[in-house]
């Protein structure tokens, strides 16, 4: 059903009026196939700029689980494994895309987890290079470590699962951490856009890019219909990509549909532009939020938003409005989860506010 | 590079105008996620409307050879593989992507191979009941069969992949062979609806919702930006599909896409209308041909045109319009495709013709 | 090298003399191949009777990892994972054998680790009905489940990787949580017979039988070269196993030599007797490891031992006899592991206690 | 059944006597595990001598399939496949154990099939350098290949599944095509003893050893209980084979039992002496059919000999003795198979023609 108003996830919605309207104006316009194409061309060229780092390959592809499954075996040799979070997204909510190509999915300690003192802070759900060098040392101080599997590369989101993110130190000790190790870094940029337009984050897009040796900008959730970027920012894409691509049916035939999206998005800084609207709105949220004393699960700097709601209020909301069931918190309270996206308005805010 | 006009695939242009309205038309819209929501029903009502199989299950995925490699993936015990004609799409032209979820792809001669006699006929690139039965029927007898693949689905495309059609009777023999031994046949109906709209078939899409159990109605090559919408028609469609669908990293976020595609398609026979465009393009496309002497590759009754051309010619058409290479014919000669889509126009071939 | 004396493990010498002497005096005899043999037969006979399960399914399999990898293939849908403790051999030293067929390993905590108060126990690398039941009522009362790997299957090993066992009572309550979610139970009985033959167990094998749907009984650390015996205990066995085994490059050619060694093995008890030599020596081990203050890491009830040494002891010990590094206890101290097995006698212990 | 005489395979009995007493002699010794131990060292010595390859890296596996599986395995990248005759094992016998680790078998047609003029000599089921040249050169002229499984490596069997055998100089022509076009070569020895010992060839261990980058020396058909020494001829092996092994469910625990068995083999030309019997053994079964005017359906100058029955004939031999069932040859007659091996004796041969 179609709703009125929901703020349930950031991918309710088709794309931002520019991509639209370029969408529209190609008209019968012909394209060769697969991502070959001029658009992409361009789009990649763009994201290459917007990136500093000009030696980068860059391809498109649709979706984040796909990304995921398909760069991680990019990245891997056939016995070993991806190291996250034991909250990360390959490792508890892609119903096993990794391990269908072959691939376990590694797990260290997530932050914020119960025993951990911010369990309630801005660090849920990252990864900490401490975790990450304890493991990696443990595992080839481990005299038999021929019978495990070999940690072939690093996965973390950022923005993670839980909207926090990552400082630049820390992202810089991880780096090094993988560096010293020789494990390409991958992250996960599905919500990359909401993370870097927070209010509070010293991390540039050329950090990322500089610090990472793969990574993803997002547009399904920030303003494209559909569609990632991936950045292979030393270069170093597989020579051959398509067919490893296309083996995943992860191959889309109009490439360039990805190609004309990405490069709106990419002009005149519009992705930076709508990802603020969506981190402007989350700050307006949450301070209604805080004046109609609603608790915080976790201090998030970006665009979802966790609180702790009695059951009694959300049987009170029904379907009114949208939002995610996030997990129940204690036997009358639960956990939900709201998202604002690039279109969020303040008048959804006042409709939402209203059910709240 | 755009090119002004190109006859090289089915896959050159956007969508449907009609498509691209409705998709405009959403605006600010919120959908829920993963095709769970109304449009996406409605789409499925209304094919299964058309198909005349109320019991059919109806979900839609992205492309072609993700839909090939996840459907295969649904209907086979791991110790199975799919019969498909040698010259079929997922046995020649899909990187491996039936085997990299483990299946084997076993081939049956295709028809119109060198040493048949329709070598340049209308049944090139089909599997007779015949071979297939020889097939099966050598398997099962074969005592040995425990150290070979078990055959576990039929795999038939529909057009082929020489733009050639089967005719019912044909599709009958195939199908009873299926039931005989308990095997799902599966239609691969990227182009479907240019088969559909032939001048010279007696198939319709009833006739192919009875005589399978699962098929796909192509989207991306007839109209859509992208999707195909498979039909499993019987009932039978894997109970929990959807983590199976996202473990192939098949799972389209904002599902809806989809089903705003199709609804549209399949209202007010928009999909066949647009289909019978493509056909009768081609037809028109063949006469001019004729006109001028070019010698027919084979005897195709689809939108796809495969006629042999001297090198000479080619390096004189050079990149003006487009058209794909097929193979090589002999040393002074090449065999290229010109495909139709449901947009193209008489002064498409007009302008196409001032340079054959 | 050969080593005169090592306890690293029960899998370094080769078979027990009646099960050589039994394949020496087959001399030139000939028998029909991949465990189709009367040999294979009546060996499953004997362990069918010895299980008190005549509707059972027997057939063998070359080593521990390989029998993990096919049977959790054969139980698993291939959007499910196997529930195993933490510490389960499958997910932690199988190399990933588990994922290279597709599947992942959801892991549930083991007793014992380090914020259990039985951290030094008898119950370390168990897993508890409870936890099971957390796991799989969790999973399944989350609405989102269909972005997750669902529970498919249960594995747990009897003696487990650190020689506890499981009571009873503990295996009633887990196989009552598998009935109730209609998950198969698979237990790893790659040591059973020492197990079995614990002085302090009231677990015997029809009793495992009875509450499991499949488990396997070791061959190759418990008197055999190699092998072992693969029961399903109410049938179900896959209708086509030989392919299935035969694609995991399982299949070993001459597959009677598994039904000679567990032909003999079930033969007048040898099985058991076997094992309750390593048991024997296991516990008078642990008193002369007692007598010179040796602090036990935690308490097994089976034939490996866990003790804590000295790096500087270690150091003098050198490799006069073997044994098997287990983990770092502290910055000076090692935890090692001491295997008894079927063959290991009081001489061997009383050399190996000269330089411990 | 154990049968008094059979002829059906050169798998239907046990091991050599020196290397059952090799196995006996063993008594308690104990040795490290996974083929880590010095025993595994001194038969790999040995064989890299036998083969003029000192840079050569050895280690052994258990049987062909699993063989066959791990090497191509580690020969390819993800998206490459491996190209076959289409009679080679591993495109037809092994249950898709190929696929199963997720790539196809391309195969290329194998001589002797039935347009060919030799359908009844001595090249069946072999690759010629020709077909082999022209399957690869075609895929990498195609323009389209990016959507086509890479040949990744090439897979011979000598003597091949119908007994037949390469010329060297047929295989210098095959490696060179390999060699041109970056191809690892693969040779399946699974019956090498029988090929280098027959009275036909002229190729030798050694020239195996230069023209291949692997190829396995067959132990569980030539005089071993089991087992497959793999030789990568110029080094190469992956770096981390264990793993690789284990995830595969290949790796043996007692690792020492292969090389036990592969150091007797190769004392004192064990290995060639024995399978200079089968040919001996095979040489007289063939004058001995042709005196009773057996046709032959192929000339195989190796162990495994095949002719054509009537199905009369064969219904009065019963299960009398043992030969495999091959295929129907008409309506009347049917093809079978008679292997020697490295223990058939000329009494046994007699007893055979009494029933033939």
């Amino acid at each position: 059903m179609a709703q009125t108003i929901s703020f349930s996830s950031d991918y309710t919605r088709n794309a931002h009026p520019q991509i639209l309207k370029r969408l529209l104006d190609m008209g019968m316009e012909q394209n060769v196939g697969y991502g070959t194409d001029d658009i992409c061309k361009s789009a990649a060229d763009k994201i290459k700029a917007a990136c500093g780092c000009p030696d980068a390959e860059v391809f498109f592809l649709v979706g984040g689980t796909q990304t995921n499954q398909t760069v991680i075996d990019m990245l891997l040799k056939p016995y070993e494994g991806v190291v996250a979070a034991q909250t990360g997204h390959i490792a508890a909510h892609e119903a096993g895309a990794i391990e269908f190509s072959g691939h376990k999915v590694l797990t260290v300690p997530a932050m914020g987890e119960e025993t951990d003192t911010d369990r309630f802070g801005s660090n849920v759900g990252k990864m900490s290079a401490k975790d990450l060098r304890t493991y990696v040392e443990g595992f080839f101080a481990d005299g038999n470590h021929e019978h495990m599997v070999f940690p072939g590369a690093v996965y973390i989101s950022h923005p993670t699962e839980y909207g926090t993110l990552y400082t630049k130190k820390e992202l810089q000790d991880i780096s090094a951490v993988c560096r010293e190790f020789d494990l390409p870094l991958f992250l996960d940029g599905a919500r990359l856009g909401y993370g870097l337009m927070s209010k509070r984050t010293d991390v540039t897009l050329k950090d990322i890019a500089e610090l990472t040796d793969v990574f993803y900008i997002g547009g399904t959730k920030v303003g494209a219909m559909f569609g990632e970027a991936v950045v292979f920012t030393k270069g170093g894409k597989p020579k051959h990509h398509i067919p490893v691509v296309k083996q995943h049916g992860a191959l889309l035939a109009k490439g360039w549909l990805l190609g004309v999206q990405f490069d709106t998005l990419f002009t005149d800084d519009l992705y930076f532009d709508i990802s603020k609207n969506a981190i402007d709105m989350a700050e307006i949220l949450k301070e209604r939020l805080k004046e109609k004393n609603y608790e915080f699960f976790l201090d998030s700097p970006t665009n979802q938003q966790f609180i702790i709601v009695s059951d009694e209020k959300l049987s009170q909301i029904g379907d009114k409005v949208g939002y995610s069931f996030w997990e129940k918190y204690d036997d009358t309270h639960t956990v939900i989860r709201l998202a604002t996206d690039w279109a969020t308005t303040r008048e959804n805010i006042d409709i939402l506010m209203e059910f709240l």
